[in-house]
């Protein structure tokens, strides 16, 4: 077979940079083209791929004529409105927006965890929200072995999950503060909110809008998008999601409560060894554990600080990391893709 | 009465300065002198205190002469050392290291949590860890009312809490990163370790040395801290204790369940409002929520983000935000002193 033809819609984005690095060098899909789409206003930039230059396009509906495979990280709205066309010319789409995610037509998928899922699709498969994809990778071998009844996670966000503007007000604000200038945020904590804080040494414990029982968007994402994926509507799982001056990489702290009340710490600590996706960095006596700059550039999730709770047999705290901007987002599409291909559920257009 | 002569061990220390601020013109305590005393390295240094400027002297037995009331905060082994000395001297010492927090004999006091134990002093009265405090202070209003059956915290610490040297690294740590060059660390996560970090633009799951059941120290204070302090022993509490790239005050996501499973968020919401220390800043619709830069310089305790978990009648989110220098170290040491006045359990001597 010649490859596929592939657009990236978000080219130019935080997200859009890590699918032309990957697919650059480091995916085994096959490539024959690859088309860079973004809004007007991107439009005309020149962007390497290889050893080419490619002139980044405004998407339009016609943008994904001959296109098989089309992968969105633009914008929910973007997505919306482009993503039933690209489907309409036949490409696959993988989206890393939230506009589709709870669409029972549309699977969610993490491919360690539910692959099964990808036969289901109509053309349009979502990439989970970046917090939630390094939760399940990490809780699902646990479930799969021990059950798993709750779970109870905080998270510690970084920047970049609100894009390339937000890791700019970060670096900005951190050289006025050092500088002794006053801060003027205009991104942080939500672009499209009312008011902006200061996110440079502080915390904001507000990821996305507020929406009922004063959960956050985020939280919620993290609720219903967990149980979507490991097809268990019943799983306890509440969650508190914080913004924290960091660049790449999220950390989570994740209380979990298996079925099988039996399991101990070496236990989780043997299962997630094997587990794919999942690096064990658990090394107490010599000051290992999993930390956001050794994260940054890995595809891997990267867990640690596993220890029962004295209190609760059969309860357990571990400390979850990765790249959102990888596994949380660009990896985690391109995994997607790769595993249609194996599957044998992508195509090559005539 | 004339006031009390007042000594400050650790005076050119992070909460050491705290002390002098808040003793120059925030306490009730009527004051007659104050005493700088800190290591042989640091005397000789001049300190301004009011209007006028202290000599810092180093810390002998006999510098506890004629000394009421000495307020500790130079690390364990300067307690270990100088408080039965001062205490020989008919001191009181409140001492805001761990040395003699879980000693049976010491009071372990957060004044609007257990100023009864007070009675029960033999001389010296512990300070709790500063992440242990602002945690009771927002648990004991909702304890009383409703009781308490579990709690799980992930904490967000500022550098501060590891002194003043930690302050200058992660400030150090920042300009090199935003000048692309490489950094070093020395201090964090703990100066004593064996390996030591970066902590700007990253996060630390370590906070004091690790020991048993691969829990830090940090997290056996906050778990046993809390036990002593509450004066129950079967109270249920685990934590993850993290540092995160931040100057001064702790941040923590506490999940709890009470006893009695019948109260509502608007319910803790309502206990907390009234709460000694306590100040509720929880109003999503207007993105009110507690910040550690709003929280600096501050002696109270702030919360909000209360909300229910949807999965289980009776267990709550909240995030508790706190000066970790002021109620986390120097203005709770102060407010024990307050409270032993007010008591009549300190004395001016002849």
């Amino acid at each position: 077979m010649s490859g596929y033809n592939v657009a990236i819609v978000g080219a130019t984005g935080a997200v859009g940079s890590r699918f032309i690095q990957l697919l650059e060098y480091e995916t085994k899909l096959p490539i024959n083209s690859v088309k860079l789409l973004a809004s007007k206003r991107s439009a005309g930039k020149q962007l390497k791929f290889k050893d080419q230059m490619l002139t980044v396009e405004e998407t339009t509906p016609d943008s994904f004529e001959g296109v098989d495979l089309a992968l969105f990280s633009a914008g929910g709205s973007v997505s919306a409105k482009f993503a039933p066309e690209a489907v309409k010319h036949g490409a696959v789409v993988v989206d890393n927006t939230s506009h589709f995610r709870m669409d029972p037509e549309v699977p969610l998928v993490v491919p360690e965890v539910n692959p099964q899922a990808l036969k289901r699709h109509h053309g349009i498969i979502a990439n989970p929200n970046c917090s939630t994809i390094q939760m399940v990778v990490a809780l699902e071998p646990v479930r799969q072995k021990f059950g798993l009844d709750q779970v109870i996670c905080s998270t510690y966000q970084a920047v970049s999950g609100a894009g390339q503007s937000a890791i700019n007000e970060l670096m900005t604000e951190a050289q006025q503060v050092l500088n002794h200038e006053p801060v003027e945020p205009k991104i942080l904590p939500v672009s499209g909110d009312e008011k902006h804080y200061q996110i440079a040494f502080n915390t904001l414990a507000q990821i996305d809008v507020f929406e009922d029982e004063d959960y956050t968007h985020e939280e919620w994402k993290m609720i219903n998008e967990t149980r979507k994926i490991m097809e268990d509507n019943d799983l306890k799982v509440t969650a508190t999601c914080v913004r924290v001056p960091i660049v790449v990489s999220h950390s989570e702290t994740v209380y979990f409560t298996t079925t099988d009340r039996s399991a101990t710490p070496d236990d989780i600590r043997a299962v997630l060894k094997t587990a794919p996706g999942v690096v064990v960095e658990d090394d107490p006596k010599h000051q290992v554990y999993p930390q956001p700059i050794n994260a940054e550039g890995k595809k891997d999730t990267f867990v640690g600080r596993i220890r029962r709770d004295m209190d609760n047999q059969g309860s357990f705290h571990m400390y979850v990391v990765s790249d959102n901007l990888l596994k949380g987002a660009a990896w985690n599409s391109l995994e997607i893709a790769e595993t249609l291909h194996e599957m044998n559920l992508l195509h090559v257009q005539d």
